[in-house]
């Protein structure tokens, strides 16, 4: 099963710190994206978005990260990832929606200016970055984990951009509930960090 | 089963969409958005975000309208609407992480400009919308619909503002194929339209 990577993703990490928690084999191929290589024919031919991460498993072909994890959750991980019970799966998928929209367009963004030079509007991105991380510091205050009570994709899919926040110049000292969920996730079995964080 | 609704919202509207495919009753309740009712006490008690749509559903309290459909469909909906089978299912799960990001920041937001005078970014929108609507045009070339090869719940998430992108001064006309699919969606026994639409 390929992965296609880049290793300053966020979008990627998050493919691969749930493969590690989960233990699914996968084979990382980099992708080299400063080179333009996610825009070419053999990329697009596979993610006509020009995106990565993709995963290949077989003639199953995925683009998007929380997709990924569904595929991965669902084949793989078991009903420890990814509940059976409706509730608690649309529990996850209500964090796997934040992944997708406020924290893409926040935190992610805000990364993508300050470290990567892509122009976008860093006053937006801060504001939209301090309301969901003011949201999830809350929603943290009286839970361990993002959702179902126990760790899930909801976490994988939240963590990394959360917890790279700081390269998008995003203040996170005054978070102490998303500090003390972020050392919970840093302390399950087979967690892997992510550069730069 | 209570949804809290505004009628003008197509986030709203995704879940009543739905729920008449589906046939699962709703008992719709008003939230007075103009009067700023979304983000008072009670709703506020209800969900943090201070945004509609929200489903009650005895103690399952659910925000996110991506959230809402896979619980419905979870629960009530059945194998059609959103697959078991794992890829399948990621394949559904890519649309709507596309209705979260690039529906929800594209057309969606041009509309919130347009219709509702929401200060935004109006040319990043449209160029936003371009790049999303010619994606699906191109996907559609060569599929009836979004996922797994029937109407899926990807139908229920994308559909509502990509048929009232018109509102956000969004030019449809070259996108022949998302205007076949927009047929056949409406073609669906149970389907409601919206107002506007």
């Amino acid at each position: 099963m390929k992965l296609y990577d880049l290793e300053l993703s966020g979008n990627c990490y998050k493919v691969r710190l749930f493969a590690s928690l989960a233990d699914i084999p996968l084979t990382i191929t980099p992708v080299d994206f400063m080179q333009g290589e996610h825009k070419e024919k053999h990329i697009l031919e596979l993610n006509p978005w020009g995106e990565i991460p993709i995963l290949q498993d077989g003639k199953v072909v995925l683009r998007d990260a929380q997709a990924i994890l569904v595929y991965l959750a669902s084949k793989f991980g078991g009903e420890a990832w990814w509940p059976s019970e409706p509730h608690l799966k649309a529990d996850v998928m209500q964090w796997l929606s934040v992944a997708s929209n406020e924290i893409q367009h926040g935190p992610n963004t805000a990364r993508l200016i300050e470290k990567f030079n892509i122009p976008s509007d860093m006053a937006l991105c801060v504001e939209r970055s301090e309301r969901i991380l003011e949201l999830i510091d809350n929603h943290l205050s009286t839970h361990d984990w993002l959702a179902a009570g126990r760790p899930t994709i909801a976490d994988c899919a939240v963590y990394p951009y959360v917890s790279v926040a700081h390269e998008g110049n995003i203040s996170m000292l005054q978070y102490a509930n998303i500090s003390a969920w972020m050392n919970r996730v840093e302390q399950l079995p087979g967690y892997v960090s992510m550069p730069g964080n």
